[in-house]
């Protein structure tokens, strides 16, 4: 087993408990002794014990002399949890192969000082391509303070959302739709407008069989589902003001909403969150991420609509996108394209997709990469 | 060489002619003895003889006994040529391999008995996806009577032609723009409306270098421009008005086009040719494609802008599209999607791709298909 491969092992590990970690990064540890896993490990929900501590301690004794692989360099300094740095060392690891460097300024290099000064040898950026993008969300949350947000829809071959009577019924494939329970997994939270809630009426939950799931993950109550309805109006039919859906929504609204409205949504059993509103008179999406990230949400996962869209790529809000195209064509000068709001003036200024990845899935095309927002644009219409 | 092989050189044959062949069909063929070619032949321009002739002529009298493969089923009449089945039983080739079967209802089965009949012994169907595709623009012209349209467009990954202030340049890459002068350079006329004249300013040429070229072509003075401008107003600085473009340039006007106006664009030495308007004023779409059908106009590029592809939509009459996508976004509820008009209301009737190809040129991606019209669609609004 090369490098490679038992850090793909890692990856795999650090991708099981992928929106079971936050505020934490999602992390994945193997350990390797003459060429057979030993032990194996991800970040435990939060205040447990590392990736690493988890694979060492599967490892026992034999973690003497062996390699520890992690998707992220180990930490060095007590948080929650004592330093895994101090773990390897006293486990004997002779060798650590690291895919990411931590994005989070308090871990210094002193972490890689201290695993040298014992004697052990340091391998980084092994895969580093998609253990960056698995510790993207937290990157985004600890530099930025907000969580980190992905975008998701699925239009027609000529950029529709839906029909002009509002039909989206549906757009791209089964296979497509599998793929976005998939993401729904992965993420902490969905948020969508209350334009979308009362059009679709999602029910904002991860419905996968076993077989089509991509990793087997710990079972957990969310993501948590997210409205935005500036003056809390929302019609009482909706899925997610129903018992069964109503205790893991949360419902932001503005500080503008009359608080009879408010302690009318709060009888469905939804958290209601007040928070400030823009100049528009809707809620200030800055706020609204604000409140999210106090409650440890570290990645968004947005699925519409065309407004909410189109507000958080105005305000440099959007991160990372996730985009099917289907292969069909509804025209129709009235049928909504995927972002509203004011848009970018020149062509030259859009807004660019880096560590684009594009594939097939089925029919549809799927294309996903983060936003090379520059400072200028980001910091536009702020 | 196997039979897929010496399809293939055929199929280079038939693509080398695409654009110079209309009203006939763009074929190739070559002929085989002993794995080598002997003989290889496409199309000459009108009148002159067929693909099949010129392949059996280079190989003299080496045909005898030999291998012929067409892209196109041999025809078996005479309308401007004598039938190439007598030219194949004369030459005393042994065997005839074909792509396509011709949709021509003048071909019968004739040709393929009379082959027969001969002693030699046919097959069909050999690499037919890639030669049905080089015939469907002749297939569309003999069975509908109208030239078949490919609406090409570029859009941004939130699907925009343009931001909102118009600004289209440059949406897709330079590679794909290269494509995009390889597929003018195989069609018979480009189309665009009176609006993307006057936004766009563009030249409607074909500009390659020798290097760019998909395939080497023989010379030719078009592809045939051609404006659609109801009311015939087109601002004298437009680059198809000027004397170098004006004579391969076409000005679709209404009838109710003020005879002074038509004067004054023929001042400029475009072709003028009115056609009758439909019931919103506008020029009648099947009216000006039956006008470029009278004049051999087997293919037509439809390049834009939203308000005549979503015409041309509405009324069934895009065959074919090209779609690039391009990994940026550009925002803006006022920025332009692709197809204005009326659209379908039901994303269920949502017009499909067949013969779907998919591919990444440069960092754009390219979908290429046919609508999959049913006939109940293509009729509405008739």
């Amino acid at each position: 087993m090369d490098d490679r491969e038992a850090m793909r092992l890692a990856i795999a590990c650090a991708h099981s408990v992928e929106g079971r970690t936050s505020p934490r990064p999602s992390v994945g540890a193997v350990v390797v002794r003459n060429g057979r896993v030993i032990g194996k490990g991800a970040t435990s929900p939060p205040y447990g014990p590392h990736a690493e501590v988890h694979a060492l301690r599967e490892a026992g004794e034999a973690a003497r002399g062996a390699d520890l692989y992690a998707t992220l360099e180990p930490c060095c300094i007590t948080i929650h949890t004592p330093p895994c740095t101090k773990a390897i060392i006293e486990a004997g690891v002779r060798r650590v192969v690291v895919g990411s460097v931590d994005p989070n300024p308090l871990v210094c290099e002193q972490g890689f000082a201290q695993l040298r000064a014992a004697g052990i040898e340091i391998v980084t950026g092994v895969e580093a391509e998609e253990t960056d993008a698995i510790l993207r969300p937290f990157a985004t949350f600890i530099t930025q303070g907000r969580p980190h947000i992905t975008a998701k829809w699925a239009m027609t071959l000529d950029g529709k959302l839906a029909s002009h009577t509002g039909d989206a019924y549906w757009i791209s494939g089964s296979q497509a739709r599998v793929w976005v329970h998939n993401l729904r997994d992965r993420v902490d939270a969905i948020m969508v407008g209350a334009g979308t809630a009362h059009a679709d009426n999602p029910q904002l939950t991860v419905r996968l069989t076993p077989e089509q799931r991509e990793y087997e993950r710990a079972e957990r109550s969310g993501p948590l589902r997210v409205i935005l309805a500036t003056n809390g109006q929302l019609a009482p039919a909706l899925h997610l003001l129903q018992p069964e859906l109503a205790s893991g929504t949360c419902v932001i609204v503005g500080t503008t909403c009359p608080a009879e409205q408010i302690a009318r949504l709060q009888t469905y059993g939804v958290e209601v969150v007040p928070v400030s509103i823009d100049t528009q008179g809707q809620i200030d999406l800055h706020a609204a991420l604000q409140a999210l990230a106090g409650k440890g949400i570290m990645h968004v996962l947005l699925e519409g609509g065309a407004h909410l869209f189109g507000s958080a790529f105005d305000r440099g809000l959007i991160d990372s996108v996730a985009v099917f195209i289907a292969p069909k064509l509804v025209g129709g000068a009235e049928a909504p394209a995927p972002l509203k709001g004011t848009g970018l003036a020149s062509m030259q200024d859009a807004v660019r997709l880096h560590h684009r990845r594009t594939r097939i899935i089925n029919e549809d095309v799927l294309v996903e990469g983060e936003l090379q927002w520059n400072t200028e644009e980001s910091s536009r219409g702020e």
